[in-house]
């Protein structure tokens, strides 16, 4: 461990997420794990962090005690749940650092909270901390913005694995709402979600989804504007869950040295004013 | 023009796809166009056949008389309509000469009259003229036989211009059948043409559909085969709606030494065994 | 024609591009041709500028006197050769209109009178007039700057028929330059243009080019940026030539309201400050 | 445990392919782990197998005994190295049981004696297990003996992770080879591996190659024909290693009830005779 590196607490130790945190922070060279925190009565406390994650052994101990571990730390990562992460920004803001949220399903109560909060911690939050995702938005926007309805068909089609049970996928819809936004008009009153039978043709100015099932895909997205001759394409291919986690350790690295305030992965890409 | 080239007669010269099957002559070295057939009453009787197709003046006019034409021809390629390729089948067949029917909505009744003809004449009928989307199905049935549906699933895509009012495209349910067959499966009761909402995990052994329309697509069709932690995907891309006048070039082509006989694309791909 | 069409010469009317120009001008609403330019001595002269691009006799003769025809326009648009675009700025200027200039080859001398020209004409160039591509351009520059080059290797694919006799494409080289400006790096010094045999782990930071040759394809192209368990991919296909015709009349409406000055097709999709 | 579950033994255990086995063999119903086998004087030995790949505790020791393992086993599976796999060859054969060989760098001498093995053994070997990219090899080599040399163009471009240090892939000539068989010609002396600067049109009948690297890209694959107007695709993604252990295992299943004897994984996918 260099000096340098970013001292992380990884919250929610012993879950899937948790377990790919440790690991990705443990690959990545400028950053180190700080500590491991699981709740009280957790099966994982004591145990080695690394062990428990399939690196081997790397003298990081599972503890319930978030305070001790934040008071010595430069950031925390947390896909917890909002209750957890509530807590967390509290004690985040006590310690003044950063603070990344990959926790979804927040109340309008719980936004209030870290925003509170982000007066003293740095706290970026996103509901998807992959960098290509978020690039992908901006993208899809200002490509909205430039090509003109009258010309141009914005289409979006995704792929998951065959356990996925609704569709379109979150990202896809996130997706249809940039191009939206670019494109000045309401999303749900004009998306086309469904086509078989006689359609007729396409309606001018809609937004139109198509949704593909099977095997293990993690989540392949496309935005296609297609205009009279020619296709842009916009894609994302996700290979491996571990990019969220990935995406969540370049937020920590990229606040370090940041003021206080409220991020999104916008600003983590420079990306803010799009 | 040399000795060899193949003497074609094109009928319906005066439509979209015989101005098509006019220019693809012209351009390809081994055939000529050796008369072009309107009927009785059309405006282009006695105009020059290159000059309406655009290509310039090549000499052959615009008749309506193909029992003089058939006779010294060796080929006669047609996408007209029902009743006449029952008629054009008659005279091929007195001729002797290969009849490519690229006709659709054909009867059984029709059917017959061209089986009859094969007799004489060398009949090379399809659907779909591409010798691209022929391999396609081909090689979609293989596919789906050769990989087992509890690891495998069958998705199909397919995107056309923003005009096309029915979805999913002909092309994409051939395909389906293709792969059905492959899997000795009933299409019609194990497809999945719609997804939006909460659809639950992928019924096991279904074949799904998906449909893109925007821009001025001519037609792109995907195959996925998507398999545990791999994807196979067999595509094609119609990029020019010559591709069907180029394929019925291709059959008589094929045909001009076969014997008497009903042929299909497949035998033209020399594929007609899988 | 409507009172509110943007009244629109050809110059160049004779070749291939003319022609497209005057099939494109005829198909879209909001702009009418007004005159048909070709140079003393062209076997164009005088004929319908309609029948000679396929579209039936429209009323508009074929001339070589360019004076005549801009003072009534309301822009011009030329691809035709640097002296002839030289001479056409200067009577756009005269005329203070618009002038979209699609020529190639223009020296530094040629481009100091398009400047000078400028100052009363509203002048519009670029090498490549396609929509798509330029859009392509912009997003390629943003991603390249938004994804860092530790983690994210740029890779730039294209497609080409197969009589292109160089690689890689003109296209490809502008996006890989657009992605070196996003990455502040010097595109000649760090491309990777060949792959073959022992070539050792890539070297980071760098862009790779790679091209495909086949068919009749009028150009595909993709940027792929690559991290650690994801692929984002930007991508333009070509169906059709006419997408350079189509730029080009979307450029002169884009213009028709604008101050004299000098703009790019980055301005007409109105990402130039990107 | 069933009492129809195939018994298989890993060989090589302690490995990255070793555990990769044991995993799919964990997840997979029709099959149980019967022994896991290591060299005298791996760490590994009587440690779980389970537990060291990962899966939890199994019941199942490392042990370095194959002769016991394999006399009640049914099948063995081994990505080991050349000598070992000739001495588990003669043991799978004194067993009379499945060999299934992804062993690579194997001399003419060690394939003899698998051949020697193969008159009481059913042994199944292939350089490359997965699945899909056999079936792509085999529908590539159909593809190219259906669409003429004349009209349609190959080109095989693939992408792999930035660490890859040789190009094209061996998978990609592979494919290579495919075509080239399909087309009856010299993979050798027909291959354009390199394009760049003057080029010069395509030359007809050749297969061309192209190369991309970057990310953790574990292999894409894509067969291009390109003809006048239309592509066809032929492609393969593998998004994760495990799928060349899920081969293997699906290669141990399909021989389970065959006779002695050698077999590829064509066999398995029922497409030797194409």
């Amino acid at each position: 461990m260099s000096e340098n590196e970013m001292k992380l607490v990884v919250v929610g130790a012993g879950g899937r997420m948790g377990q790919t945190l440790i690991r990705v922070i443990h690959e990545t060279p400028s950053v180190t794990l700080h500590a491991a925190i699981e709740r009280e009565g957790s099966p994982f406390l004591g145990k080695d962090a690394g062990e428990l994650s399939g690196v081997g052994p790397i003298g990081v101990a599972v503890t319930s005690d978030p305070l001790q571990a934040f008071l010595n730390a430069e950031g925390v990562v947390d896909f917890t749940a909002p209750a957890a992460s509530v807590t967390f920004a509290g004690l985040a803001a006590q310690a003044r650092i950063v603070h990344v949220i990959g926790t979804t399903g927040c109340s309008a109560d719980d936004e209030e909270k870290f925003t509170a909060a982000s007066r003293h911690a740095r706290v970026v939050k996103s509901g998807n901390m992959s960098l290509g995702v978020n690039l992908l938005s901006v993208l899809t926007k200002q490509a909205a913005r430039a090509l003109p309805a009258e010309g141009w068909d914005i289409e979006i089609i995704e792929m998951h694995h065959k356990h996925k049970v609704d569709a379109p996928s979150g990202t896809a819809l996130l997706l249809g709402e940039a191009a939206a936004a670019g494109r000045g008009i309401d999303l749900a009153s004009q998306s086309v979600r469904v086509r078989d039978g006689h359609t007729g043709p396409r309606p001018g100015g809609t937004i139109g989804f198509a949704t593909l099932r099977g095997g293990s895909v993690v989540g392949d997205h496309s935005v296609i504007l297609a205009g009279e001759g020619e296709l842009v394409t916009l894609s994302h291919s996700a290979r491996d869950r571990s990019i969220f986690a990935r995406g969540a350790v370049a937020a920590a690295l990229w606040a370090r040295n940041k003021k206080p305030g409220q991020y999104s992965m916008l600003d983590v890409l420079g990306l803010s004013n799009q």
